[in-house]
């Protein structure tokens, strides 16, 4: 079940490490661009003397949640290309290793 | 402990509302533009074919961690600003019901 | 605004501290109780050899939603009672810097 | 790389579905334990009439950073368990969906 391009099918031929699925990508990244449009609109916000204080607290908790959303979007593709098949890669105790420790605080 | 301008010396003196205090609003405007920055940067990284989705989700992570930072800074400019003055200007119960509210699945 | 019982009306006469509000301090123990006898399940379902791990992550994570929701009760018991009132007993800085320090990581 | 016991060899034999790893089970079930003691100490905290917000706030945190705690150990068993064998199984988009939705508002 290994071959010599670990990644296989989701990397270019001649990358060395595991990589993104190619869908995944293209989702994280459009709602991560949407969250820092949204995030640019709190700063120029923040211009104006009279915000205020629970506004802004709602608007970053906004962003809060679509960088949650992006970050599911990057698990879920993480845990079906990556994970998953981390027993045929003989690779399981690093794997969750890693991703333990990318989860903590969470 | 009232007077016509609610949110007075923190506000402009037409505002109708209260006012985030400036040393708030302008910590927070700075965090904030720190964190669109590194936002910034991770979608850019989302354009490489080869990226790795645990370094991904660890700089999501970290402009998480910004985010609560800049949003502790607006909580604790709310609580000494308004929220402790409240009993004075008589809108305990108005001000505690909205903050928790916006503090709600922080 | 300031007397020789600082927590009064909520404290017993002689108590030289803030105290919890009785309303918010039954409401709590009465969530917690009924938290702590989840767990209690919790710990008897991981004595069945055959309990699966997704099972236990979702009772674990009901238990942490309902200690939030206590959480929450002591929280508004608070702001309410001695938030509300520190720029008239002339101690909001430490009041602030307690409350924050407390809802860290929260 | 399929067997008539799915969960082999995690479980008693008769059992048609996953189960957890003894080991984590047994981890999990003494952590729980202990934040089970825990919380039945804030019970008893909560009947003084002179108990303080911050500190009962302070308490519930630490049993909710205990649960948090054996949630690592239940789900760090399941990954390696039963997730990093799912390509083996063929049920990877089944496991990777119940995870998700177990993890959410984590």
């Amino acid at each position: 079940m290994t071959d010599q391009n670990p990644c296989s099918p989701h990397c270019p031929t001649d990358a060395d490490h595991l990589c993104m699925p190619a869908e995944a990508r293209k989702r994280a990244r459009h709602r991560l661009s949407i969250a820092r449009g949204h995030l640019e609109s709190i700063v120029k916000m923040l211009d104006e003397e009279d915000v205020y204080c629970v506004d802004v607290l709602r608007q970053i908790r906004a962003v809060q949640g679509a960088l949650t959303g992006a970050s599911d979007v990057v698990l879920r593709g993480h845990l079906e290309a990556h994970v998953a098949t981390a027993a045929g890669r003989g690779d399981t105790v690093e794997m969750v290793d890693e991703l333990m420790e990318a989860l903590r605080y969470r």
